[in-house]
């Protein structure tokens, strides 16, 4: 088996690179940025794929910022953009809820574990909900609340979704809530699976940890709206008709980024060496993932032959 | 293969049961009591094996209780005992820490997820400790606590192992805490890996579940020191000196306390259906355990022969 091919510095394979795809799927953080830092000549390098013809979309499993905050941030980082070119994971599971889960009113409503990102975009798309950033939930467990809960007499009848994303103010009350809901039927999803959150340049507990307890309690797998999900392709695609064929999937993670485009038959995929996975990972004998192509840095693409 | 004896009711087969043991391991909730209720004729029955000469054990995973904590409840409801006869998860963890694992101090610290009964059994036995029902740890997370986490100025260099129990106020700050101490290779242990925790008649997070997020993180599985863990029988035996082919496990549960004395090789087992597990679980073909004596409740005993 032959590795993937290596773009930095070679002009003619960026510019066949390039020309083999319309659409680019980009992975933010360790690709675009890292926190708050922009990558330096980032800007640029999207600023030659559009001048190319390309259609970007930001693709990331981060559920914390609506598409409406990510505008803000890809705004404030030097790089123009709208929200039809962004796509979180907190969009994808408010538009699998809507228009694909499809639940009657008024049993469509979502216990949200989850921060304002996924509040903000189930609004868009009309989901009632409750949980989330509200204060009444940001407390600790009293006894009151485990009589309310056990007898049901807390519960919501209407509650036919519970969605678990990222979420700092995790407590044992919003998973006690989250747990008796799943006991009475509720679909179980979740923005993503990521075990670790990347911050202030190390890992800290991610979504995929956050859900864990409610996967463990309720013996259910939740369906992840995230990457490497196939779930989260599926919902893009639903918003942008692309061919597959001449698409590629651009990220540092292999077991987020690249496996979601190998899985989902894209044309291609590229891994950047900005962010979580090294080379070493590819040449591993258990990877869990392959690139077709990598580079050192996304700006590398900026080498490439006039066209 | 035969099913499990049936005693309720046989006064012969009670008083033959009885006289196999020397030693009665009971777990407490769903055979003792269900939360503040403790079942008719229950005091009368352990007076009846106490009187032939038996050895009585409480051995229960609830860790939020201490020894002296579970004293208190025994005899608030007529059960007279003392903190010898009872061995509860945190004390088996404390006995753990410093009996046999050892750590060499300073270096023996622990990050406590967890509550006050974890606390006052590794106070017993002069174990130190950080977390736990510190308030300092009972907030929520700032970006000071990210910064200094991140870079390890927030983290105590001492400790060594990272004990995870039942926690009602679990929360993101002490996750990020204990991951942290798991990645700089702190010894990962947890009270019990029960799924749920009975209160007010049903069920709610247990305190395997509020370790799922450390597990799923930290890629590592933590020595469990609750049933069904051999863990707990070794520390229980390196207390109490017995002979295992002259005990018997009493419990209401298949996979904890059933499972735990078959496992154990005890001379016998006892399941008692006023809790969890019913006929119909070990009947089925896939059972996690087949106990070899059942009776109806406890206080069924009461109807030995006279010896």
């Amino acid at each position: 088996m032959t590795g993937p091919k290596y773009l930095t510095g070679d002009a003619a394979a960026i510019s066949d690179f390039i020309d083999r795809f319309d659409v680019f799927l980009l992975d933010c953080d360790g690709v675009i940025w890292s926190g708050d830092h922009v990558f330096e000549g980032v800007p640029e390098t999207l600023e030659l794929l559009r001048s190319r013809g390309k259609k970007i979309v930001f693709v990331t499993n981060n559920s914390t910022k609506s598409r409406e905050a990510y505008l803000k941030k890809l705004t404030s980082l030097g790089i123009p953009s709208n929200t039809e070119e962004i796509f979180g994971s907190a969009y994808s599971a408010a538009i699998y809820i809507s228009r694909i889960l499809k639940l009657p009113a008024p049993k469509n409503k979502v216990f949200v574990v989850g921060e304002s990102g996924i509040e903000q975009e189930l609004r868009t798309e009309n989901v009632p909900f409750i949980g989330g950033t509200d204060p009444a939930f940001r407390r600790e467990i009293t006894p009151a609340d485990f009589q309310g809960i056990a007898d049901g007499s807390l519960l919501d009848p209407d509650v036919g979704v519970v969605l678990a994303g990222f979420d700092t103010h995790i407590n044992y009350l919003k998973l006690s809530h989250a747990f008796h809901y799943l006991r009475r039927g509720a679909v179980f999803l979740v923005t993503n699976r990521d075990s670790t959150f990347p911050m202030n340049h190390n890992l800290f507990p991610g979504a995929g940890s956050i859900s864990m307890p409610l996967v463990y309690m309720s013996g259910q797998e939740p369906l992840s709206l995230g990457k490497p999900s196939q779930a989260m392709l599926d919902a893009i695609e639903g918003k942008f008709q692309f061919d597959r064929a001449r698409t590629c999937m651009v990220g540092d993670r292999l077991n987020t980024d690249i496996k979601f485009g190998i899985e989902g038959q894209l044309g291609g995929t590229l891994a950047v060496l900005t962010g979580v996975s090294k080379k070493e990972d590819w040449e591993a004998a258990d990877a869990v993932a392959v690139p077709a192509f990598y580079a050192d840095k996304l700006s590398d693409l900026r080498a490439a032959a006039a066209p």
